[in-house]
């Protein structure tokens, strides 16, 4: 494993990303953004993705130079057309007026419609939570997950993100509604380990922690069953209404082809009334109570969601951030 | 099972609370309240429930003449204090003002804090939806579900419905994050039936599907194993946060103890920019593609969330409510 310094991983990724057309400007929040969620250990969707975002670049998918519009307002709602350009930053665009939107209006809300994928969703978490937001959003994706009761996938995993704002840091839940991703199944398997839980279906459809059996069945459960595949279906069905976007049935069944999905992004000002102080403190009270828990193994600690994220933070900042050899390698020959 | 008419139903517990002191109006909306629980299916939260109900009005926990009051007002934002009223009824005027701020906003929410058990979650969906409004709405709940990686119960199973409006009928999930109620295991294993797949751990911490054992060790799993675990902790703060109310661990382990609550109503509107039958003829192909899927077994079928709440309501409607002999006596006996 390289461990290659924050700006450099920067500034390499933006210089391929100006040969592909993005402004300089575009470029460097673009790349700092793919930086960013691979210093804070989401290495799938981090450098390692970066491959896959510029092949959806040059087959067209992505436009490069596109730039979200509003294109209907009403109070705190707006409803924003993607022109396909690149999701993380048409993200970005979203959730910084979803902010404003929720500091006017104590609640604010933009669907991001024609849009591509978001890479890190928790991106958008920190991003709305260190303006002193509540961030809650999500997306759809293609189809990838069978629903319960169903042999086909045809329903997404569609990530849901909920982020709060702390001065100790924030709290953020970004999850997808998969119970394991398919990268998840696919580094089981390479280790030769079984999942800890049930992941999915084998080819008789029986339950199993077996990762190579669900690869190969294309039945990955939806996490909690009944309930994440009823999740994903309201998830999906309230971005599409609310852009008059593309529904998940309705996007290419293929990572590199996947295009014009829907997006929500809504904010909660939880000092709206004045009482910042008194609303983090209910956070942290929140925070001591799951501390304070006593473990279910020995020596074991009940932690809030995104709590590791500091360390590996403040790590991958001082070593350099880890990237695969071949990856790198790859980048460089971009 | 005796089978009674709706309308009995109704009428029986609302003498019930006028002579607990409830007003007249007030008695009427809330006996409907639980007669159209059980209508629609939902056992356990309808008829079956009002003892328990009854309970915490007797013990001093739910105030029958207190109303809930809007404390602060930003924008399309507002919170209340539910002033330890009916859970039931605060809930419904939450919802009723919810909708009113997503016609003038375009998205609303009231952060409803100090209240009581709002029943069945779904009832506050179904009324979101029936006006036009995509609803989305949680509360928090005493502790009685451990974190993921805890021993203890210090988080709640936390109710989450999204609702979304149809011509055709409203689509709503209505979802704790719990894999399976306290009222499920019970029911399994009075049927001498173990559960389905795994739905907490034994004495010696491993997954079961032996309801029984799970009842004894008192750690039932939340849906998705760390995810649901993770939902539950962002939809308690961000409740607390937005009505500077309680936390779940600040609510005691009760059932009949339990009050102070805190909940959240949020709206949008999908015809703020007047496109109500595009995004309905959105929902409805979501929904066509969901009964075009492949079962996963013969003769299956995949169903959206809520789907078959109106030919269990038509049935109870036309052959009486299903409820218990033992039941209806004490409730008579009231």
């Amino acid at each position: 494993m390289n461990r290659i310094p924050f700006e450099e991983v920067k500034k390499t990724l933006a210089g391929v990303l100006v040969r592909l057309g993005f402004s300089a400007e575009r470029a460097e929040t673009c790349a700092r953004l793919f930086a960013e969620t691979t210093r804070d250990g989401v290495y799938t969707h981090g450098v390692n993705r970066f491959a896959r975002y510029v092949a959806t670049i040059r087959n067209g998918r992505v436009d490069p130079s596109a730039e979200p519009e509003v294109i209907a307002r009403f109070g705190a709602l707006e409803r924003w057309d993607g022109h396909r350009g690149p999701g993380n930053l048409n993200a970005l665009a979203a959730t910084a007026r979803a902010i404003e939107l929720g500091r006017e209006h104590g609640v604010g809300c933009v669907a991001l419609g024609n849009t591509n994928h978001w890479m890190r969703g928790g991106t958008y978490g920190w991003q709305a939570a260190e303006a002193g937001m509540i961030g809650v959003c999500w997306t759809n994706t293609m189809p990838n997950l069978p629903p319960w009761g169903g042999a086909a996938r045809i329903i997404g995993n569609n990530p849901l993100i909920i982020a709060v704002p702390r001065a100790a840091g924030p709290v953020v839940l970004d999850m997808a509604m998969s119970q394991f991703s398919y990268g998840a199944l696919e580094s089981y398997r390479k280790r030769g380990e079984m999942l800890p839980v049930d992941g999915g279906f084998d080819a008789e459809g029986n339950l199993t922690r077996d990762p190579g059996a669900i690869e190969k069945s294309w039945r990955p459960l939806p996490m909690g069953y009944w309930k994440g595949s009823g999740l994903s279906v309201l998830l999906d069905m309230v971005a599409a209404m609310m852009t008059l976007g593309r529904a998940t049935y309705q996007i290419p069944d293929d990572a590199i082809l996947e295009t014009a999905i829907s997006q929500m992004f809504l904010t909660l000002n939880p000092s709206a009334f004045g009482e910042a102080a008194e609303a983090e403190r209910i956070a942290d009270a929140v925070v001591a109570s799951l501390h304070n828990c006593a473990p279910a193994k020995p020596g074991g600690k009940v932690r809030y969601p995104g709590e590791q994220t500091p360390q590996i933070r403040e790590e991958n900042m001082r070593l350099g951030l880890p990237v695969e050899p071949a990856v790198w390698a790859e980048i460089l020959a971009m």
